[in-house]
């Protein structure tokens, strides 16, 4: 496709990588149907390790299998399919080209209880070659008793990664026994998160929408006293994207948390206002028929590319 | 894009490879105007090594400007551009992600006199990582007294490459002290080279368009036996094509000698007709103005797309 | 299948192998027709790049499909089919598991003239790993001036093709400038090419058929003195068994030079009479319908399993 | 520039050095206004991490910018800029070569409560020499639990640095359960803290400005049996300098604890007083505007070049 | 030093190398007497390995002292120093940081006869880290039967030294068996060998000042009917550098044969107006007085600078 004036901005962002990562950003800018918009609309299915396949895939039986994703993300014109070693190894051959896709290296289960979590490597860059991905992806959790081991984790596999020319994206969850539960998701922690994951180096950083709960007193004196806006869902998401350099590297958000379909839109319409780049949709996807999916979708991505508001 | 059922009908002779070779090759033959035809047209630009700049770009001086052969591929539509290390260094930032790329790793200058010709390494697997590259390309010189060590080289290359999901391009050139000036065209040795590009491990097979020559013994007391046609061009282009497995493996053929047009687009014709899988046309492309090497290259792509005849 | 007491007597002369190694000789062992018999019927195809395409498949066109190999030797219960990687790539995946593969890893072509043949690596022991094979074939020319160079090569990939558990098979053909084209055949001369192949870790040793010529004249004056008996080719057979390790190494024999069935049948009746392990067929199956073939070679299996004689 | 005697001399303390390492501790010394005079000012910017970005930034929002810190440490003629892996690589191709840059391989955050802090390894040497680095800068901890670990890793990475002619800056902040908060700047465990890099091997050593407490009864015995003086802050930095192989490695100071302007550069007043080799001044240099920013390290520059007093 | 709009320019032609790479072409290119202007002068002396030193350095003892040749570049204002290891060995401490420094790789002696020459290497890339180097250096020869050796070591260093941010410097010189002595400085070898040197990797290339013999007849047909000038030294230096890539790789050019400075100084005025970025100017600078060697240099600069004509 032809290069937008958007992406090849966004490209320029990224001078200390190599031209083989940067055609894989580019690819994945330029796919599905917010290719060249600068936006990304990204599939991830690692729930079935996170919280198990009944409580994942139960309220829509086909999508146990994994072909189902492959198709949904092609359906439904996602720029990219993220998801653990064993889905993409089920659909790589059979969907080879037919969209980028993203391998998450860790992954994590809720079988045992903690306090901090942490994740299991359960794949590598060779594994990413091999199945023909365009980046990894990886997950730390700043905040946690675990999280220098995480950091570490990372460097050396994103190291690996772009010597390579694969993209690096870095889902960074504030969680663990120093933070409260509405803590997680607190302005200033996202912030910080966001901040963590973009000085590891990554391409695109992956965090959860902020509420505007202020987690940290020295935080908090600094945002009351420079008064930084952070009343509307789009002032939060402006400043989000301010925390991981100024805007200068791809801030994509999740799902959120609304289980109806309107607010969720008006969170997407936020994320739009706020200047974010994209969001990753799980489970508000593949959790309801295909049919529901490719609509929902479809709405997300209008609103991306400027065609509703 | 959708995936065309000849394309996945060519993928699905590549068993043996895995998912991240079966990508690239997608992206070679889902690209450009012949993108999901099953068909190919690759610009390679390796001449400047091959016989000098002057002789390679003075017939066109914009020629000499590396961005220009990018520039050039993408507008005609190519499926993929190939070249050396340099002409790739030169613009893969400038223009990562907007075509197929195919790093030549090895090229031969014609500065010293030899009778056995035998090529340099000039480029790595890691380099093609580097800089974005769907494929490697190799040449092999079947009939040189050096040809051992070649196919020595491009094994290890190959087996290095398809670990890491890159495509292998082998250019298969009889030529050396045993053949005479006219069997390099010969249509069982060109049939021959094409065999062992295969056995090789070649995704992709490059090889010239043969003549009604046979330059060996015994293979013409077979040819005449069995009685192969070989009268009409398309007919030779036939009997490579089923030298190469049959058909299961994707051969291309070279711009051919023809210095007028007409003639030239002949020979498209005849590669169409006999079931070839497209062209690599390198002088022919770019030492004529671009408007020209536009337009004969639509012409090609017209023949190759059923769009003419 | 139930462990023969030949089966097990012949794994018992590879004490120094891993069971690894011995699993895959096993299976060659056990599988097809002969399977239990401690006879092997291997189907080799390297003739594409040995003699060219056309001279190897054009006597019976369906055979430049690689697909058609794997079916003929199933189909004509071989224990084993070998060939160079291209023909594996090309149908690995679709019979994976059917029948017990052999990768050779080096070729030779005949399109430059030589005096001393050599031949080129064309696949490793990764290879073979990764397409399932059970062992790998080797090529070395005893009188040729690149013999010691050939030696080291084997040894070094035999020593890596045992450490994971591959069987070694090597084609033992004297052929070179200091040797008479008779010599190539000659009983001393073959004798000697099955011991150096013993000696240098073989598993599986595959020499022609002799004749009673002697070429050395050192060699000639023992033979006389001893009288080792080499009238018939039973016992030529015998005398070649006994120079691998006095039968305690697998040898078998290429389909010899006889054109008319009925010959080719008694030097089958030879080999078995003269305790030879067994035939590796190419040409003879290949080249002619696949009807002829199965016919063929049922004949073949008849002899070796003590059906016919 | 022309070799200052007083460079001369720093490089004259550091034989056991490869001339690699002299080259770039001579380009830290030689850059920038105080170029030539053996003193530093060091422009480091990894509290983005270490506090998060809004409390890092807010105060000076253009420092969300990774470009930002790049010019400021440029147009303030520091000798170098010091920063984490994202923040350089979002520079590094713009700014290429146009100051001395200083890795930081390995970073802390304070979303997570513990009495001993640890950081987390966050760059490589390998990520250092790709980014046109100077040096790698590294933080220990002694005082905390994990300091041996620390220790540890920077002996590693020093020695890594070192084989490939890099310098390496140690960052030795005393903290951990067995410190007193005050304890953290006591003159003993500052002199301590400088000792400790230095015998680890450091070429440049950062520590913070020494208060006259003293932590550890064993230490206070002798100095006050031996009458160190440390009534002043000159004098208290001229014991550091002392410690730090009495004056033969490079020692640096951190901003302080000073808010306001003119205790701030009293203290700079007495470093310079005391011997000390200059500043690295973070917070008071970003978090004010750029002109404030200039003018305040111009005052900073001044007195170390002797301009002012 | 600020950035010069035609540095800037120079360094965006190499999109491909890392911040690290670019930080030491700028370096180069920052340097000395015509540092920012784009432009280079370098000394060199290898010819201590390749005539012996007598006739290297006998004409002006003081040449003998490895020293001499970095005071004389330092004092000349070059933009770099090249040599073979153990020149920069004897001085890389004592100057560290005051010139860049370019370690040649390989060298070649004349105590053998050949027609077709070869380098030994000499140094390796972990030699130039640990010398301090900005760059390494490598001949080939275009031309001998060793050229495509040479391009593979080449092809190898290159990759291993811009995987650690080193500039690579090629001086191409064709000499060979298949070459007449005239036609090593035929414009259309030198040409020719300026776009090998290019195609190879290389960041800087050295060509010998090319006449208006044309070697190859090949190529003489194609000089002619397209015209291109050659008649003056100054079209010809503009030809070699659109040769070398359009002009988007940095040729600079050796002394040339001129005994006398005017005809010197004549050959450096019509580099400078073809469009030439530079000399590398060994025997005229080191074989003489270095007061007389000064004032050549500062000649040289003056006309590359701009300040003569």
């Amino acid at each position: 496709m032809e290069r937008s004036a958007r992406v090849a901005e966004i490209l320029s962002w990224y001078g200390a990588d190599s031209p083989g990562t940067l055609t894989n950003l580019a690819r994945l800018l330029e796919h599905g149907r917010l290719g060249g918009t600068g936006k990304l609309l990204i599939l991830p299915v690692d729930q079935g390790f996170e919280h198990g396949p009944a409580r994942s895939f139960a309220p829509n039986p086909p999508a146990y299998d994994p072909r189902y994703h492959f198709e949904l993300a092609i359906e439904a014109g996602c720029n990219a399919y993220a998801a653990p070693l064993g889905f993409l190894e089920a659909g790589a051959r059979k969907f080879a080209g037919r969209i980028p896709l993203i391998l998450k290296l860790n992954d994590h289960d809720t079988l045992a209880d903690e306090d901090d979590p942490d994740q299991a490597l359960t794949g590598s860059v060779a594994d990413a070659l091999r199945l023909g991905c365009s980046a990894i992806g990886f997950t730390i959790y700043p905040g946690s008793i675990h999280r220098n081991a995480m950091y570490g984790q990372i460097r050396e596999i994103a190291e690996e990664a772009k010597a390579v020319g694969l993209a690096v994206v870095i889902w960074s969850y504030a969680r663990g026994s120093s933070l409260s539960k509405e803590g997680e998701t607190a302005i200033d922690v996202i912030g910080y998160a966001a901040q963590i994951a973009a000085q590891l180096g990554a391409h695109i950083i992956k965090v959860k929408l902020p509420s505007d709960h202020i987690e940290q007193d020295a935080a908090r004196k600094v945002y009351e006293k420079t008064g930084i806006p952070i009343g509307t869902a789009a002032e939060r998401v402006k400043h989000i994207v301010q925390c991981a350099f100024d805007g200068r590297r791809i801030v994509i958000f999740s799902g959120g948390g609304a289980a109806e379909d309107a607010p969720f839109l008006e969170e997407i319409k936020a994320i739009q206002a706020g200047g974010g780049f994209g969001s990753i949709i799980g489970r508000n996807a593949f959790q309801r028929s295909k049919a529901d999916a490719l609509k929902l979708l479809g709405q997300v991505s209008d609103i991306y590319s400027g065609k509703a508001q």
